[in-house]
């Protein structure tokens, strides 16, 4: 575990979006940096559907982080300026409280009987979070992937708390084809055997349909022309090729793709998965707006957005970052849109420092501390 | 089975082009029209992945075939003017020889024991059923996507024996992408314990599998673009829910797949889709000419080409069709070529007759038998 981990514990029952509730749940988080205030100068940071709140390296935990290049001092969310906390989402499982936790009810794990999981859960969790540590306002809420869409819910729900929002990647909801192919990674999951309906025990679980819906995740995550300029139709070496699988993998994306599977097994645990995909289905702006999302938008009151998105991202496309800058201008927020041409697809934030770093200081050097 | 559908036995032993042999294969096929003289007015057709020969009604089979609106009296490709014949491929299981046809040396089914596919195959014995029928010429050799494929090998293999040719949605060869998408199917139905390492029964087989890797294949050949349109985010109405499946389906494009997989398991064998699946991957038009594309093409000897494809395609991107225009017209070929802005993906060519069908009409009509 993480030498930067802190975790915090919420006030009990807390009442889950779409019902039920949990008792005593955690929150587990990173910071970098000194607050200053109530929060004058913190950026709250939410992650994507996978990583943990150990998004750059610190004394605490030197190890490499999610956005490492993009959090440090002197780096474009410069910690000498700025307080940064990063939360693990609810529902996920490293850290916080979610479907892998103990039921203190039962004193057995959630596995499937954790209730369900929405974007405002993930989002009034971390708020909660942060109050339980005197910040209760934020410089910048700041989110790439399902960490945009908490920032856009954070910003209808909590009105009067940010100046300025980050969305990377994000969506106002997710496209049928996004749904579509998270829909096929939890069926992946639920029909491994290994699953038991949900109740594996603590070292067993799902392992081939992880490995399975993880290669569809990272085809999703990436692009054809990354792939086709880093792997072309290079094969397989004859001698590193799995024996005796009949027509088994020979390209070198095969393996690429395995690669990336099996250092995912073991990591994340099924069930979280389920729930945060299906969360991120769910997730509809216009829910906050009577079903309009240019009326949730209009309980937007940031003076300041940068939105931005990658032109060879398919599950979050372009179109959908154009929509959402559209719907912040709209609502008077001063929106800065970046369609870049990153190579990577969706993950680019994570990757291509080259477009995103000076993107993230400019439009933090604005508005400095 | 069709009434139209006929089969020709093909001269055995019949070699396949990554070794092993066939004894006695047979090929399916169906016609319309009337040849004249060895082919003057033959229009030879290659299928995709998985259709069979039916690629339209005629008196025998009145049912509508997978290019209906394109072959018929008066249509685009006019079987008052042409001879149409459509070959069930190779290694499929609509009355061709495949992996689930029994292998007259043990008696048994193939299975597993078939020898490995190539595109090359399929070409080979398509001509070598087409030579039995006296048909040894063609005015035009055309087929779409894997058909595509076909209609590349054949002309790289056997110049001199076509004027025309038309290749939709097809590739020199598959992208990473590609190959990464169809290596998760396979691995999808590989995984499935009712495959039994290939041998399963002929009731029995892994229908799970399948019904997962034909929900990638249907996401892998339409397109984003049209699920918005078509589905947005419009839900399952509560009561036709499956019942008692956690985080089970909700969105209406969840509940299309699910109707698209049934309705594909049953009819397709399992062992065939790997094995033509990986033919995909496995084909390059570059292996006819010392590795490169350049020097393969060089062999085809056509006086005009119809090359097409569509915007919305990712498993055969428009670049793709762009690639074999550019190399045919280098070979000397008068080549059009069609960047189709359809909007249902690889699949456009089954479905977007209002671009598709004058296309055809106006490429054939220039070059009447």
């Amino acid at each position: 575990m993480s030498g930067a981990r802190r975790h915090v514990q919420l006030e009990s029952p807390f009442a889950m979006h779409r019902g039920g509730q949990l008792m005593q749940p955690t929150i587990a988080y990173e910071t970098w940096g000194t607050p200053v205030g109530r929060g004058d100068n913190a950026i709250l940071l939410f992650t994507g559907l996978s990583p943990s709140a150990h998004a750059a390296s610190s004394p605490g935990d030197p190890s490499r982080g999610w956005w490492e290049y993009m959090i440090g001092p002197g780096k474009p969310i410069d910690t000498d300026r700025f307080f940064v906390i990063c939360i693990n989402s609810l529902g996920s499982c490293f850290g916080s409280t979610g479907p892998a936790s103990i039921d203190p009810g039962t004193g057995r794990p959630y596995r499937i009987e954790f209730p369900l999981l929405s974007v405002e859960d993930i989002v009034t969790a971390a708020r909660s979070a942060c109050a339980a540590l005197g910040i209760d306002q934020f410089h910048t809420v700041a989110g790439c992937s399902l960490g945009g869409m908490d920032v856009l819910a954070y910003a209808a729900m909590y009105p009067g708390t940010y100046r300025n929002l980050i969305s990377i990647s994000a969506a106002v909801h997710a496209t049928p084809f996004a749904i579509g192919i998270r829909s096929l990674q939890r069926e992946m999951i639920r029909s491994d055997p290994a699953w038991e309906g949900g109740w594996y025990g603590d070292d067993a679980g799902p392992k081939e349909g992880m490995r399975l819906a993880r290669k569809l995740g990272v085809m999703s995550y990436r692009s054809g022309e990354e792939w086709l300029e880093r792997f072309g139709r290079s094969r397989i070496p004859e001698t590193e090729r799995a024996g005796g699988v009949p027509l088994g993998p020979e390209f070198e994306i095969e393996s690429y793709l395995e690669y990336n599977a099996r250092r995912f097994i073991g990591t994340f645990d099924a069930n979280c998965y389920l729930y945060l995909s299906h969360a991120m289905d769910l997730f509809d702006l216009a829910d906050h707006g009577d079903g309009a999302v240019e009326t949730a938008v209009q309980a937007i009151d940031a003076r300041r957005a940068l939105v931005a998105g990658v032109t060879t991202d398919w599950l979050f496309p372009v179109a959908q970052q154009r929509e959402i800058g559209a719907l912040l201008d709209g609502a008077g927020v001063d929106v800065a849109l970046h369609e870049l041409e990153s190579i990577q697809g969706h993950d680019s934030f994570l990757i291509d420092e080259e477009r995103f770093a000076p993107m993230v200081e400019r439009f933090l050097s604005a508005d400095t501390p």
